[in-house]
């Protein structure tokens, strides 16, 4: 018997995954999802975002979700936080979480952010402080790191300089995201011997979207390289905001298959997660597009 | 400048993903798919198969397929043949290149060819022989060979008795399928391990579908571990027979992404091939699947 290997899965499906569905959902079919998912083992949900609602209508329902939902001991139900008047709304939620984020790219960040990279780091210190303050466990998310809609190919020296100063700050974890879904694996490898070598690895996340169909693949290089930590969505809900009705995030559940396949645990149930999706599916309008859900449905037509 | 690495992509788009579609396809417009793919740069396209039509009823017209399509200089023009009476057939057709076919799994081999594993050696030898004997390439498929729908996973040492007694036989080139697309990662380096050692990677190919959302990562772990000979299919063509509606061969389109990232030479033009991809949606009425097809669909989208 060899000791079993073991991933964090972050499922950030209510936050990420919502905020890029034009279709909106009721409230109490997010604070029933989110219910669902820490009851199927994720100890790590990005429950909603405080960026103001004017940006994200889809998540203009933050407070109501979170003062809902039920609170499972040893869940991390986190949120999303732009600046100071986003955590004052996120603690007055008792999040248990802050996410702070910035892009790797200056052009991504002016156009995400309204700000230049340099701009945004006076932004977030007193976010990140502030949380860690309150005994908050703080995310920072570092996108388009592997490459922008504007600029291309982003070096590894742009994404080290962003996550020095996120590090400095303070952030008890990194995710680095491939937003536009880009990365090839050899990008993934180099990027995180980097990573490793500098930081080490235990605080570094890896969040791929499918967009080119390489995020699983991604998934394998990471964790090859000694990353134990990845963002995945349910179902893979949320679709491309650069390409609309593309892959979105990477699917949880196809990364729950890959885990258990390789006799890693993640603490997930796979059963009772596709059955929160299946149930997703009825209880919201959308259809979840993860191989894994895809194979569901096609076993429920033949059985029926 | 390094050399800049190469890997060879066997098209079987025509063969094995026509031969899972429901809807039939006609004639010429097989015939134009093989021209168009042969233009794009494919070296190895598996055109057709000369199994009994009552069999697969999809490719009855394989003779007719090879009158029509042009003979490009230096593509091997390659059918599926599972006895002497089909290699009489593949011969007459003026084929380049002769495929046979077996599992690694006894119960899929037995439901698939109606024989035990042992009994199907002795079909297939006359047909390696005489076709070595024309002088034509023979390429030895070994199905089922990371997991089976009747027996589950499949065991190396029983992949690698199959595969021993293929290369006896004469074959030129092995492929290596994951015909039910369950295959992780680290199965696939511990086979090609295997294989590498007893066999050298030469002759080796890999050929993935995606059932589960793997292929791609499976795809990496064999270029990884050496293989330098994939097989895919144009836009995922196929489906999977035992998953209806779920992902079929891996997209060719898609591996072409990650090659020309990598910067690994595939002789292969990837916009004359999405082009193609979406000539022959058009021309067939199918719905190709790929993620690169996914965005050039949403691109045409935007920009209409």
């Amino acid at each position: 018997m060899s000791l079993a290997d073991t991933v964090v899965l972050t499922e950030v499906g209510p936050r990420d995954g919502l905020q890029n569905e034009h279709q909106p959902v009721p409230t109490e079919v997010k604070v029933e999802l989110v219910n669902r998912l820490a009851q199927a083992g994720f100890r790590h949900i990005e429950v909603s975002s405080f960026v103001h609602p004017r940006w994200i209508p889809q998540l203009a329902d933050a407070e109501e979700v979170f003062a809902a939902i039920e609170r499972r001991p040893g869940v991390c139900y986190s949120a999303l936080v732009p600046n100071e008047r986003g955590l004052e709304r996120a603690l007055r939620a008792r999040v248990d979480g802050v996410n702070v984020f910035m892009s790797a790219s200056e052009t991504h960040n002016r156009k995400n952010i309204n700000k230049s990279i340099d701009e945004t780091f006076p932004v977030l210190q007193p976010v990140v402080s502030a949380a860690k303050a309150e005994g908050l466990f703080v995310r920072g998310y570092v996108s388009t790191a592997f490459g922008c809609p504007y600029e291309g190919r982003i070096s590894v020296d742009q994404v080290l300089k962003v996550v020095d100063r996120l590090f400095e700050m303070g952030i008890d974890e990194l995710s680095v995201g491939d937003t536009i879904g880009v990365a090839v694996p050899r990008q993934v490898q180099e990027l995180v011997g980097h990573l490793a070598w500098r930081f080490g690895l235990e605080r570094i996340a890896l969040h791929f979207h499918d967009t080119y169909g390489m995020a699983v693949a991604n998934v394998w290089a990471g964790y090859g390289a000694g990353v134990r930590k990845f963002d995945g969505s349910l179902g893979g809900l949320g679709g491309c905001p650069y390409a609309p009705g593309a892959s979105g995030n990477v699917a949880t559940d196809d990364l729950l298959y890959l885990f258990e396949q390789l006799n890693v645990e993640t603490g997930v149930d796979r059963e009772q997660t596709l059955g929160t999706a299946a149930w997703f599916e009825r209880a919201s309008g959308l259809r979840l597009q993860s191989h894994a859900m895809s194979i569901c449905r096609k076993e429920a037509e033949r059985d029926a």
